[in-house]
């Protein structure tokens, strides 16, 4: 009886879906799709996703923490019980944590810095006191400095030039930084550029302290005494294990002295709250700060430097630790050798509820359901992978070392990468290749949203339009379409996309659940529970989005690359580029003239000791045809690829194989063998972290920032570089055209 | 020998200037009237301006105060010594000060407001206590209110608006407001609009506290318990005396009773420091405000209501006191019924250093001057009048009142009224009537900048240059010239400008003095000196820019008025006025399908509780031709008088003083006669202060007003009063053309 009810149903379900397409799939196919990604969603379970999360955010769990391999452990055995082949696989790494910290400032008004966040009754794992990682930032240098403090606001070279400008030098200076503007590891690392000593780095109220709303416990954001823990290691230039780059830290790896290494901070760095801030700032003297410095603190923000010293020091110890990373691996039934991985880590810097557990407890729940399906005998196409990373807080320590690894299996195997970091109520966000994007439009169409019944999607658009100023509205008006975020770096999907080209993305839902809890020992349960997702909808929501783009990806007949949107926004970048060049260019001859006439001079405050800026040299004519006629070759050949994408359909089973391997490595092909200019590891060239602004991204970065650095000679070389990467592209997208042609 | 060696030295000069030309004057006479600056700048002394400020800010000299009355005297002595004909013109005026003052948070928390400024020892005038005028807004409204808080922002309209949407009411509430975002008498004129039974305003430190710089007296800006005073009358429906609207506040005149006067404050309101609203603030809860009303508290910004009540209580003496205008005129030689006219205020809420003395001690040097060259024998071809007004701070009382009771003698005489009201070290500002354009930035470029050696006009433009982001630059690059700034009101001009419609300017220096001493008790010599023009060296540069503006109007051959700036000005006026009807309608065509569509409703966090927009009835196309075709008259006349104004040489002298006579009260035909809706006393059609902005100016104001209240059958109305006041203003410029074409 029950089994001719839902037969019925299904045949109802699947005539109401007959004209739907899914892009990849035949249409014979997309029923069947339609069906596993609905049966899939009945398997997801807040209740389960809240068990997990509460046990896993339990104590702390940072690398080398007990409950860090307990939760390794933990998530394994679920995963075995879901059906997968799973290992732990482990690597040994460096992990530097704190053996001495001390900050003071000297002179007539002395203040000894706490250092220390505090316990709360209203928060139950705030007080594990024992097992939480102190407060630092890891890959900070030893040192014991004592120097005038100044405040360099974000601390990115920008604001040394306002320094500069102010006459105000870092040299033998302590600096003063406030989180944000930029990847934290920048600040010290451009503070010791220009000849500071020291740096700390404190969280501004007016970034996520009272400013922004409530502290906790009252509400989410961060309370003074609080403070971001959060890693220094030089990662643009390379992440992982400093010891080992470019290959996996495995027992016989060889390895790189701690004098060797590069990516180590050259300078002590301390991240400190705005308490202990507060005294630091106010004893600052010197010009008062322009006004986009300052901050939410009670005070007039000086630039400095101090009259009274502050002292510096701090001792770490510099041990090897085992790091677990959770590799759980169903292998699919027609295409063993083609893997779509799904990956979030596992580590957090204290208790870490939302960062990193939030997303993991979602992707465990996706694992769950797929396993569920296969029970069902709905199993998947092609292998799927889950990965729990360990260590990606000091430098994405776990998934590095295994790409690194085991790099030669996945550029052959290696279909996509889906990475999700923490999640939390609101809006869905999705940052990746372009070659994604109609994939991806067309799953956020086919997911609800929990708050409001509408497709995600449709959501993400509402706001968008709400959000927009009014001139924006009328433009945004009526295009639903969502144009993908590029990534820079900041999570795990960095190994796999910038190093070995393997098409990834980062999805996760925000924009509702803001706080002030990141890197503390407040980004617990207790705090999720009440501010981030109550109910866990929304890691729902991220399981429904991320289990489809593992589902679509694992099953589709024809992979769902669609190269030409990728081709439409290399142009699109290198449109931003000519215009960033064309732009430089006038204003630099404008600027000159300017100074030449005095006009500096003239507007500047006769009582105020300015340094007046200095003609620049003027922005050379460079010749970009080999870019614009790669990109051009580069367009033919893709809108071609998709003008016969439908002939896939008549291919024999070979064919339509060799098809789909052409499609999921093209994108390798976009690595330059040498890298970035100074960052061989970031092979990637379209797409890769800021060398001066971290988590941003830089889209074409070796012309990007060959022009925002001046550096003429290097974007000239690196033209070349990259219009010979797009033909090498090209290449592979003709390769896949062949096959269509037969 | 000393003769002859001027006489040689003159020569040169002469020779040196004699290709110079200055609007107004024949070339024969160029010459001359450059010698005659020349010399007025020699008679200026910075000592003499410092003598006369500290004697002037020694004690407070508000309205009805010892010293108000003594400084009134010792200027009108100085006048007579250089030989002005010196009246004290008395009036008797409503002048309400403090009785009774309280403010307390009930609750559990209870807090009792200081409402004292502090004495300072670095101050030596701070101490003055027994004649120091209470903290208070004068023209509040008698009231014992006692309610829950809510924060409203600036207080104007639009922020309450943003209070409705997030479900928030004032029925029945204490508002509390920042100072800021619009004139002070704005905030509880709309308070009491939307049912607040009282009114808080507040100096945020983000204002002109610690925000912007260190506070006094360790810098220029406002400490904590610092207070601004101020009127918070309905000066935008009509200044002056409350009980004489329209007619002079003689003995003899027909008074409103106090219940009868409609610009009295319908509630209380109550100034307070930052020190005050602290906890008031603190209090509030409800939903955190949006990020562009938070000021610079170390708190988080809710907007209320609050849990615990407010108790406000305040009690006025309702006095008539004598107020006492200095009128210092001096005959001229050729034209004494042509009047020049200077004024600036000399009453202070305090002390009173910067606002207004400043001003006021560049005017004595500029009559002083003037009184010098007179006893060589170069005197004024018209009558100038220098003017020390007493009560502007209360509602532009001595002005008002003495330009209301000699109304139909300036519009027969009065050329030109030049105000200033205070001044500090900087750069070049003028507002006033567009007809004085050309005449403006030709002074600006014949007065040296005394810090940099450059023109006045020459540095402005350095600022305007070096301020412009990077694309205005390359606009503003080559263009010296200096558009003018529209007057609203804030100043003395409002009674000859807008209600006379005689032509006007404001002058004065600033941007390099800046500070948190208005309207406080710290407006002291002591604080100017240290803080806003050290030396008084643009007191010497305000009184060269003035001084030549009076001497040019005085001993112009053909006064300087430039029509065709002015309608060149008044038609980008109606092109805006276009810009923003059109701008109107499309937004609320988009925002109503935006709302249809449920966009707000999807985009919105469904855990706040906000009003979700309503739709909006969509704008009308109004028909704007009877102003387009009256603007194309214009520009054709005036563009004619100023193709043939060279004629002017020719004519006879009873021609010229026709013509002159014609120019100079050409602008009063752009008065209507029953002024603006609801504000009749406002007659000038082209500009205007806010109905709810009070300083801002609002150009075309029954336009613009009508436009942006959505009240269209208002708006045709204004079209064709605008329209028939544009073409009486050609009416009388065609005269001025015939009498050149005879």
């Amino acid at each position: 009886m029950r089994l001719i009810i839902t037969s019925c149903f299904s045949l109802l379900f699947l005539a109401g879906f007959s004209q739907q397409k899914i892009s990849g799939f035949f249409s014979s196919n997309v029923a069947k799709q339609v069906e596993a990604e609905k049966q899939f969603d009945t398997y997801l379970n807040a209740n389960d996703q809240d068990t997990w999360l509460k046990f896993l955010s339990s104590r702390p769990h940072h690398v080398g923490s007990v409950q860090g391999k307990a939760n390794a452990e933990y998530m394994a055995k679920y995963f075995r019980q879901w059906g997968y082949e799973t290992e732990i696989a482990t690597y040994t790494v460096l992990f530097p944590t704190p053996k001495f910290r001390q900050l003071e400032l000297l002179g007539s008004n002395p203040y000894k810095a706490r250092l220390q966040e505090t316990a709360l009754k209203e928060d139950r794992t705030s007080g594990q006191l024992s097992e939480q990682l102190p407060t630092y930032n890891a890959f900070s240098a030893d040192g014991d400095v004592t120097a005038e403090l100044v405040f360099v606001n974000w601390g990115v070279p920008a604001d040394y030039e306002v320094l500069d400008k102010m006459g105000i030098s870092v040299k033998g200076k302590i600096v003063i930084a406030k989180y944000g503007g930029s990847w934290r590891g920048i600040k010290p690392k451009v503070a010791a550029e220009h000849g500071a000593i020291g740096c700390l780095i404190y969280s501004d109220p007016r970034e996520d302290g009272y400013f922004q709303g409530d502290v906790y416990p009252t509400g989410p954001f961060r309370p003074e005494q609080s403070v971001q823990r959060g890693s220094v290691m030089d990662m643009p230039v390379y992440p992982g294990d400093p010891t080992t780059p470019g290959i996996g830290s495995t027992p016989d790896a060889k390895r790189l002295k701690r004098e060797e290494i590069t990516t180590i901070m050259k300078i002590p760095v301390l991240p400190i709250s705005y308490e202990d801030a507060l005294p630091l700032l106010k004893s600052l003297k010197g010009p008062v700060v322009p006004e986009e410095w300052r901050g939410g603190l009670p005070i007039t923000y000086h630039a400095g430097p101090s009259e009274a010293k502050v002292h510096l020091k701090l001792e770490f110890n510099w041990d090897m630790k085992p790091i677990y990373n959770v590799i759980a691996t169903m292998k699919g039934t027609e295409f063993p050798d083609q893997w779509v991985i799904r990956g979030n880590h596992h580590d957090g810097w204290v208790n870490g509820a939302s960062d990193p557990l939030s997303g993991m407890v979602a992707e465990m729940d996706e694992a769950r359901a797929i396993g569920e399906l296969a029970k069902k005998g709905i199993k998947p196409k092609r292998t799927v992978i889950f990965c729990a990373w360990d260590g990606e807080e000091p430098s994405l320590l776990g998934s590095t070392e295994w790409v690194e690894d085991h790099a030669e299996e996945l550029k052959k195997k290696a279909v996509m990468y889906l990475n999700s970091d923490g999640n939390s109520r609101g809006f869905i966000g999705f940052g990746g290749s372009h070659a994604l994007e109609k994939y991806v439009n067309e799953i956020t169409q086919d997911v609800i949203d929990p708050q409001t019944g509408v497709s995600i999607a449709e959501r993400r658009y509402a706001r968008a339009l709400a959000n927009a100023d009014k001139s924006a509205k009328s433009r945004l008006y009526g295009n639903k379409y969502m144009k993908i975020g590029a990534l820079g770096a900041g999570s795990d999907y960095s190994p796999f996309f910038q190093h070995l080209g393997i098409p990834s993305g980062n999805v996760g839902f925000g924009g509702e659940g803001s706080g002030g809890e990141y890197h503390s020992i407040y980004d617990s349960y207790d705090h999720f529970i009440r501010f981030k997702d109550p109910g866990l909808q929304y890691g729902i929501a991220l399981a429904k989005t991320a289990g489809r783009m593992m589902l679509r990806m694992a099953n589709a007949d024809v992979l769902p690359f669609d190269y030409s949107i990728l081709t439409s926004t290399i142009n699109d970048y290198f449109s931003e580029i000519k215009t960033l060049i064309d732009n430089s260019r006038s204003q630099v001859e404008i600027e000159n003239k300017l100074i030449a006439e005095k006009v500096y001079q003239l507007a500047a405050d006769p009582k105020e000791h300015f340094k007046l800026p200095t003609a620049k040299p003027s922005v050379p004519y460079l010749d970009f045809s080999p870019v614009e006629n790669a990109i051009a070759q580069l367009k033919k050949t893709t809108d071609a690829l998709k003008a016969s994408i439908s002939k896939a359909e008549k291919l024999d089973a070979a064919s339509l194989n060799s098809l789909n391997q052409i499609l999921y490595q093209a994108e390798q092909k976009l690595l330059y063998e040498n890298g970035l200019p100074r960052r061989p590891w970031y092979k990637h060239q379209i797409y890769a972290p800021g060398y001066y602004t971290g988590y941003g991204v830089k889209t074409l970065p070796g012309l990007r920032e060959g022009i925002e650095e001046s550096n003429w000679s290097e974007t000239k070389e690196r033209i070349e570089i990259l219009a010979k990467t797009i033909l090498k592209f090209d290449g592979a997208v003709q390769e896949a055209l062949s096959i269509l042609s037969k």
